[in-house]
């Protein structure tokens, strides 16, 4: 297993991509026994779908690739603390571990009572926080 | 605008197709100005997709076929309460209402503290409560 700034670049990598797009810069990637099986962006606009957030799209590929509905031993490198549907998805899934980059505490999961995520998820913040968050602001700045 | 049981019983329609099937058997309609503009069911094990519950299938059926992202005019009738993950995508989706026929105590979105859905959303427990129970009683009785 690589260090979490490894995987964290790539998500970082998505989310820059999704900047590109004119789609709110968030990317993800999906790693299991250190290999990525999974790595997407933010596709709400292109797709016009609100579902189409990176973890969604991640997960919705790694179980369509592994043919499984459960992922324990999965863990999903994210620019940004999930909102709450995507934690609700990663509860689903009961994935082995979250590590995010930027805390979001208007809409982050962490501040929902009780837990959104699987009792035995663990998470964490992670690397790459000031470099998702410049992305992030950037684009709001520019956009709205 | 027909009643409330109207909408109620062709997502329960859909919810025994879902049983059919062998799927936890929840099922969603979603009506716009009185029409109903998208309808489906649990498809997580067929599809091998732990974000495939019958909300997610209409909001993102409804979305592709307006080309929306919001949905404020739309009521979305399902029979059992949203788990965290739909009312994460409803809120998004910013979707005018929500009728659910049977309450979760267990996984269902109104025990989150703060709201899961978006302050606009109204929602309400409706019509079918006792036969969307029985359902769902009869399939874990013989599933689990």
């Amino acid at each position: 297993m690589r260090e979490d700034s490894y995987y964290m670049r790539l998500a970082l990598a998505e989310a820059q991509e999704a900047y590109r797009e004119g789609e709110v810069p968030v990317g993800a990637v999906l790693v299991m026994r250190g290999e990525v099986v999974a790595r997407d962006h933010n596709r709400t606009e292109r797709l016009k779908d609100p579902t189409a957030h990176a973890e969604i799209l991640c997960l919705t590929a790694a179980t369509h690739r592994l043919g499984a509905k459960y992922l324990p031993e999965a863990v999903l490198f994210v620019t940004l603390e999930p909102c709450p549907m995507c934690a609700g998805a990663l509860a689903w899934a009961q994935i082995g571990e979250v590590v995010y980059a930027a805390p979001d505490p208007e809409r982050g999961f962490s501040r929902y009572v009780p837990s959104l995520l699987h009792p035995r998820t663990q998470w964490r913040q992670g690397p790459l926080q000031e470099e998702s968050l410049t992305l992030l602001r950037r684009f709001f700045r520019e956009r709205r």
